[in-house]
């Protein structure tokens, strides 16, 4: 697009001729800095770190849909769905206190994986699980239908969606209604000794009631790469904690090449007065 | 199969009426004892187990080509794939040092995988992997042609294989041509930092080389799912290796359902004078 003049922060170049900004988190101010910006690109897919009340609303933010993050996330959830169905971090347990010993196995057709988030990310992630045969439920805050996935939506159905899932998977935005969503309460709906995956955010989970889980046994095993806190403390307790796998934020990474691909189609599309992909609705939250 | 009579070893009814035999390992002494044996079914997909040149030649033997197996490698080889791709062996490592670090993202279409074994489970594998979007590279035997994979066959041909294998991955039958395939002269074909899954036999790997390799940074991680001695002794060095993921023969296991069936459907074959499938070549070894 080399019709589209580019500057790398902080050479802003003409404060008046910019249009777009494309930033993790941009300064609060930035109305004062670039009185005719139309549009702020959010670098990452969920725009939580963001906050939404006090953004200007004659403004557009756009959050990033990048087919890199999507593929990311499917790797990254497949392989702990497969990780946890297959008992891994038991085995990694076992070895080293130097036991041989199978446990028994439970074929994929059945264990029922559960997905809270049915947008770009839940959907790719669900292709990639239905391939590997599992049982698939998914939840979110509005009626979805999706091909040989058992869908439920809003508040009253999370606990029947709950009650039907070994295998926990939150890929939900964060928004005040979802902050904590993975709590005690919600646990507690989960057959006994179900797993868990967080590719979400941090702050779904109350910490805490993930200890409490473990340790009674109503969860056996977690992996994740979200924490309320990035990195946590050194006394966090989730670094040693032998049923939790940690990942410091790598499950999807925008994509240099794709996301730039889908920043300029979607500078594009404005220009054409054309929806953007993945415009972000204030009210809602993503 | 109403019309078939079983019988659960040592209660084996008539034995001269006992025509097949299913077993890990029947007795030396077989046709003594069943004098008008006409078939054995090994109840694993390998038959390394068996010593070949002294079976009788005018038995057959049959291995088990179970759907149940083949789906359980399938999970097995991608979970393991995906693990070695997204550095969880260094991640958990990580975990346990108080480490936050994220580890660049190659993107799996410039990730090259090499399957060792072009029968149903390396084929299975392959379509498995291929979802996911992974360069594929296979090398067995005799020459194959498989839809996007790049197919390398015999022993000239397995340096060029190795040369382009991040990811090696081994589902060969053991034979006395395959023993200590992964051995330190292969090893240094591939790429200095490529990973290792063994889910083929033990015998496939010379284990010394394997500590060579990692400690010299030609190998970056493994997973190893048989071993020369299962299960291994107590001072083997794998058991507290950081950079081996150890699973105790769980890989592929027969399932009792599907398991049946292909032996069920064997006899069948077998008596209107069909190849049943799986039948063992005696001179070739599978």
């Amino acid at each position: 697009m080399p019709e589209l003049s580019f500057h790398l922060w902080p050479d802003v170049g003409d404060p008046e001729a910019v249009e777009f900004l494309v930033a993790w988190l941009p300064p609060d101010n930035m109305l004062e800095l670039f009185p005719n910006l139309r549009v702020v690109f959010s670098v990452g897919a969920g725009v939580d770190h963001f906050d939404l009340s006090a953004f200007p609303p004659q403004l557009q933010l756009v959050r990033m849909l990048d087919p890199g993050i999507a593929q990311g996330m499917v790797e990254y959830v497949t392989l702990g769905t497969l990780a946890l169905h297959r008992d891994m971090p038991r085995f990694l347990q076992q070895q080293r206190q130097q036991q041989w010993q199978a446990q028994p196995w439970v074929p994929a057709q059945q264990r029922r994986v559960g997905v809270m988030g049915l947008g770009n990310l839940g959907r790719a992630v669900i292709a990639q699980l239905r391939s590997l045969g599992f049982q698939l439920n998914g939840w979110s805050r509005s009626a979805h239908q999706l091909q040989g996935v058992t869908c439920f939506a809003g508040w009253e159905q999370l606990p029947d969606f709950l009650q039907q899932t070994d295998l926990l998977i939150c890929l939900l935005p964060l928004t005040a209604e979802t902050r904590h969503i993975l709590c005690a309460r919600n646990f507690n709906h989960l057959p006994a000794g179900a797993a868990l995956i967080n590719a979400g955010r941090g702050g779904h989970l109350q910490e805490e009631d993930l200890l409490a889980a473990l340790d009674s046994g109503q969860l056996g095993a977690a992996m994740l790469d979200v924490l309320q806190e990035e990195p946590p403390g050194y006394s966090h307790p989730f670094w040693q904690h032998p049923k939790i796998w940690l990942t410091p934020h790598i499950a999807g990474v925008t994509s240099h090449d794709s996301g730039c691909d889908v920043l300029l189609d979607n500078v594009r599309r404005f220009r054409q007065g054309l929806p953007m992909h993945g415009a972000v609705d204030l009210s809602r939250g993503y």
